[in-house]
């Protein structure tokens, strides 16, 4: 179990640091800065590497929404949930504080926003709760959708990683500019407490959201999609 | 048959709110905004995570003229054309629904072209009837030799949503100026319904020259190149 | 014999189509275009995805330099050498013809380098005939040994049209500013006829350093590295 | 052995070729330039293509930190430590004055910073050493989580290039503006010989942070996570 747990710490980390790290060190620097699109593809490839460095021993969730899914489906065992869920929350904040650390070492550094998800005023393009609500719900459905299918019996071993990685890419190509996109509140809970807006008042639906959507996935494929 | 039609359903719904969606909310934001290259990444991203989620359900087709080109290719039951067609229209006209209520979730949203597909004005860059038919009947002819060759023998299992996705995003990358890139029928329709330019008058086009491309596209697969 | 001269064809009509048409038609649009990443992207893509779709037919070569280095390597029966070489120099002139169409389709349009490769004056970057001629001997010999040893016995099947792909993608994102990368001679004599500046006079050196770096690429990889 | 090492050196010799090269040659042109993202994308294709096409000779690290990291956790012969860092570092160097020449066939050339790491002034970002030690052996770390579960016994073979190229990739995306990445000693070494700043006086820093970064990686895997 300490194996399973600390592959699921590291892997928040890793999720953390990459995805929220890109964003806050690289995402708007002049000329050359890497923009949504390379943050987008900083947060897939966090899980695409982890996946494949410890998803044999934990099954690679990162994300308390994904574990919840996964247990609705019957894939994962329900008693295991809130030790992962602490596994994971502990990590992100953990790698907040990394990246914080990282961060301030520039002079004139404001954390700001940190990366934190919200509605609002704290939507990157200004979305009110209801887009950003119905956004988040839907894609982490469809990223559940897309775990559950890639690790099915009908995919080769080994390609799992790939399109549940990528998958990840995409949603944020669509939806940093609403949310900032979280489909994973332990994300969105790291950052938030280093935040210097009002983003932890926000964090609430930034795991309803996500838990709602992971509850509606899981149902989608063992109802309409799912032979297994 | 319902799981094969929930696939091509919940699969072609990707494809518009993964595609046009990242077209309409995150391609033209100045500085971090992800352009033309952010776009046809997601576009596919869509087709890459979906075929592997969920194409051994359904094959994995979410698209009309692919569902024709493989008929005609002898790999797809001619009787199930029509039930995949309208399963695909109606995923993407709900997509495009859902990415409507989403995107008017921001102060001052106009639908604009919604990431329809056109010609003349309706063109991102102003290309013209000819142009914009010779590019999708081309494009979407080798979009089916990819499809056709990436899941014939020769290839082992698995691979075929990487190359097949990863065509999709070639595609975008050479013709989103000229015709904001359809080679897929269902995916013109749902986002035309919601467009607030003429672009419902120019639909017929992009049925037209997706279909043409992939019957071309599958006899020269049949004729020259394959030996399956 | 015609199955493997149609794959070469519609192969090496894909690179020029894709790679050279994502230049003319995608790269320097303002705020959205796709840059030299799109450009390097698209060109790697061509190769991965016809790769998958008809390398088991032909090889996949869609390069001169490439079946020169395949026969030097011992992997590719020279006697096909020329046969080869015609059918990948008529499919890069059929590709950048049906460019030449499309792109034509928009008013104002000019033909310009057309995505030719050039030293000096024809160089994007202005780099001169000795950088040019290092870059494209170094760069090809390299794809080589990407190409045996991807294609090795060591490396499990399916894999190869990844590296070898992304391989000719890293090859654009070091040299398009330098000779708007070769590295395939084919390529350079399609789009080259449709240039309105003097590339075709320049086009000896887009043979001659090609094929001088596949032969480099292949006796390193027998003498230095590989075991078959 | 010679093998082995010839793969060392010419792995490290794209690495540093393509890696450096786009970031020297490709950067930072206006508007088309690849920018970091670009760059962090070349970093990682080096890695992903070398080990492909080499891996199977040499194991593929083309990096002293993970030589070192890789015995640390009983997966490489600790005697053969000297003679793998002395051809990386070789082919660093080469690599470097290949790059050299070919940039400097172009009119008022100045190699600047030629892509070496550094901190302070010699920071992209202006980022202090704690901020770059901290950046630097946090993401070794991870670098070896992921390449020493990447290639564990749980993953299918064939598949570890794709997270270990990938990974670095992800590490760029997140640290070029902090400390313009290394997590490679030999790859720091063969720009800064070149560089007309002052980076050879902070090269040490650069041997030290991934080294122990790789050390404290194998240790969390060897005593958290693996099994093996």
């Amino acid at each position: 179990m300490l194996n399973r747990l600390s592959a699921e710490f590291f892997g928040t980390f890793w999720l953390v640091l990459g995805g929220c790290g890109s964003a806050v060190l690289a995402a708007g620097l002049p000329d050359v800065g890497i923009g949504y699109l390379g943050v987008a593809l900083a947060f897939g490839l966090t899980v695409l590497t982890m996946a494949y460095a410890v998803g044999g021993i934990s099954g690679g969730h990162f994300n308390p929404a994904v574990s919840l899914g996964l247990a609705i489906a019957g894939r994962f065992d329900v008693k295991q949930l809130i030790p992962y869920w602490i596994a994971q929350v502990i990590g992100a904040i953990a790698a907040a504080a990394v990246l914080y650390l990282v961060a301030s070492g520039k002079a004139g550094f404001a954390a700001g926003g940190f990366a934190s998800n919200g509605y609002d005023t704290l939507s990157p393009g200004g979305y009110g709760l209801t887009a950003v609500l119905v956004a988040e719900v839907v894609l982490t459905a469809f990223f559940l959708i897309i775990i559950l299918g890639a690790t099915s019996a009908s995919v080769p071993a080994g390609f799992a990683p790939i399109p549940i990685g990528l998958g990840l890419t995409l949603i944020h190509l669509v939806s940093i500019p609403v949310s900032n996109t979280s489909v994973n509140p332990a994300r969105s809970t790291g950052v938030a407490l280093f935040a210097e807006t009002a983003a932890l008042g926000q964090l609430w639906l930034f795991w309803v959201a996500p838990l709602i959507g992971a509850a509606i996935g899981a149902v989608i494929w063992k109802s309409l999609l799912g032979k297994d």
